[in-house]
């Protein structure tokens, strides 16, 4: 069934849009239709520096670009406090909402715009990009491979450090770890909007922990854990916004995650998953090194020489390539979701809402932990 | 200077006993010149299967090899719960001791054996091959060079979080991750010593954590650290002894670190180390995936492309040959230490028993802060 392609507006000239804006032009199924500033000139402006097409329209208001019958979807660049006002907005306005992250400053907020995506039957998903990179799915594949990376069998131990739980009777133990840091320079620490506690508000943990507990939650197959405890030494600045922390994940049945997030420290973005009987180690988790292969490594069943001298097997790099870089991938999985629901009347996909409110929970619960000088918070 | 070799002995036919008998041949500055066991018989098929010269001497008890006037230094193997007790002994018969790790069941432990040490003058120096290894004085000079790693500025926010402490006016923040797990099978998990409260009591957290905390400290040229938090979720057997376990080192001037260790997870062995300006990782820091070359990864002041869609620059591999294996590489710095000791009456070199001490006070203060619930350990 041939389809029209997905026509987008854009609200917001962040520079992020820039990237979108190509993703959009890059996605079979997506049209570039629109883009709505604050300034008409900005809009403007924009527009051309970003390959839109001539028949695309520029819009001097949100409002307006919101208005227009012939955008079917919109993507929302905009400072995370003002993601509640327009993300609501645009679902009234009977559009599909392709929602930056962090979707809101807590999951009070997101809840209001999932509850406005129902009443209205758009799809909303959010801006994680890395988790439509065709490598995600092929680390899946890993990860849910009993063989090579092992079970998440229970063992109710997780309180016996405590002294309160049952002893652990079997063997087997689940862990991982993920960060995202970049060193911020002195210009953005003094004036970005993500330090800005009337802008994005959460901070590093909000741009840069986002992630990372994506990738732990991805992992898991989006199993809520039981507490998050924040670990010692978050740093925040003058205004209270978090430029440094982590926080450290637990499950009842044993398995264990930590996270580490910064503005403060050299770019950095790992992920290692240790399972029973495997590992997966990745150092791009997030931007892939180059657009056009992304690589992992694993390592199943390893063990040492006789004389614990070396490895058998050492682990193994997986290149997988990609026609479309993993935002077009993104934009275009929306765009699908969306088709479908044009030309079908289908449901919105539930799925991508559910792990948006799963991700920011969890980054409710970092912030809780870090005001209450690290105590575990349950979820 | 020709010097004839040191002369090592070795008690207990341990299973690492037989890889640093093979050290000990290949290092051209130490020869293996005897063994004990309990049992004469079991002494001689080490000696027999180790390719002992035939020259060496067999002895059917530790106190007889102790005894021998033609032993220079001995290497002691021997469960955890016996080192204070040989390690003194070997120390009062003027022998020179290469210790395996952990050293001791806590540092009061290990204060007893450098104390006759001192008062003996010989040297001691514990089993941790990894930081012999050339590789390792490379991913040194990494860590020390502010242009591609950073500077560890100081900025006191590190009671920030928990709204005591000084809001931070400085951008620099080190960060560090460390990990070393193995599955260890059914057969291990009842029958071996690492998990028996009355040899190796200090179970994962003195076998693997070791490394990990040992890493740490190399890292920060072995500044200890104010504080250490254990991670929720320690596993432990029914003997008490633990099977896996996590802590956050956090220091003064904003440091912080976390490590890993476990017997109930896929092999891994993790350094992630985050300065201001650099990053370095590598998988294999403990026994390097090969015996001749081992390798590490470094990226410097990365960024991204103008759309954020890669890195420049990308990550590059260093990799390090060696003639002598790690191992061999530890037993011929020791014997030249006590080579000199011998030839000039030098003393003892102070470092060794200080980084040994170190790794202990906080493996001590681990398992003290997990019998707390978590709470932080003041070091």
């Amino acid at each position: 069934m041939a389809e029209k392609p997905i026509r987008f507006g854009i609200i917001g000239c962040a520079d992020i849009a820039r990237k979108l804006s190509r993703a959009i032009t890059l996605a079979p199924n997506a049209e570039l239709s629109a883009v709505a500033s604050r300034s008409l000139d900005k809009a403007s402006a924009f527009a051309k520096a970003n390959n839109f097409p001539p028949s695309a329209k520029i819009y001097g208001s949100y409002e307006d670009l919101l208005d227009d019958p012939e955008i079917d979807a919109v993507y929302v660049p905009l400072p995370t406090s003002l993601h509640v006002r327009w993300a609501c907005l645009v679902a009234q306005k009977k559009k599909h909402i392709l929602l930056e992250k962090p979707v809101g400053l807590n999951v009070t907020e997101l809840d209001k715009i999932v509850e406005a995506c129902e009443a209205n039957g758009v799809q909303i998903m959010d801006g994680t990009m890395w988790v439509h990179n065709p490598r995600t799915h092929k680390m899946k594949e890993f990860l849910n491979d009993k063989e090579r990376f092992g079970e998440l069998k229970n063992f109710a131990n997780l309180r016996f450090w405590l002294g309160i739980g049952h002893r652990p009777r079997e063997k087997s133990k689940n862990w991982m770890h993920s960060c995202f840091t970049f060193a911020a320079d002195e210009d953005f620490l003094k004036n970005d909007i993500r330090v800005k506690s009337d802008l994005d508000a959460l901070g590093a943990l909000g741009d840069a922990g986002w992630y990372g507990i994506r990738s732990i939650l991805w992992a898991v197959d989006y199993e809520l854990p039981k507490t998050v405890t924040a670990l010692p030494g978050a740093v925040l600045n003058e205004a209270g916004v978090i430029l440094s922390c982590g926080a450290a994940l637990h499950w009842e049945d044993g398995k264990v995650a930590t996270f580490h997030c910064s503005f403060l420290a050299h770019l950095t973005m790992d992920i290692t998953a240790i399972g029973t009987a495997g590992t997966l180690h990745l150092n791009d988790f997030i931007i892939p090194f180059g657009e056009k292969e992304a690589s992992f490594t694993t390592v199943s069943k390893s063990g040492f020489t006789d004389l614990v001298t070396g490895w058998v097997p050492v682990p193994s790099q997986h290149t997988v390539t990609t026609d479309l870089p993993q935002e077009a991938c993104m934009v275009s999985e929306f765009a699908r979701l969306v088709g479908n629901i044009k030309a079908t009347g289908a449901k919105p996909d539930p799925k991508w809402p559910s792990i948006s409110r799963k991700t920011q929970l969890i980054l409710d619960a970092v912030t809780t932990s870090i005001a209450q000088g690290s105590k575990p918070v349950e979820i």
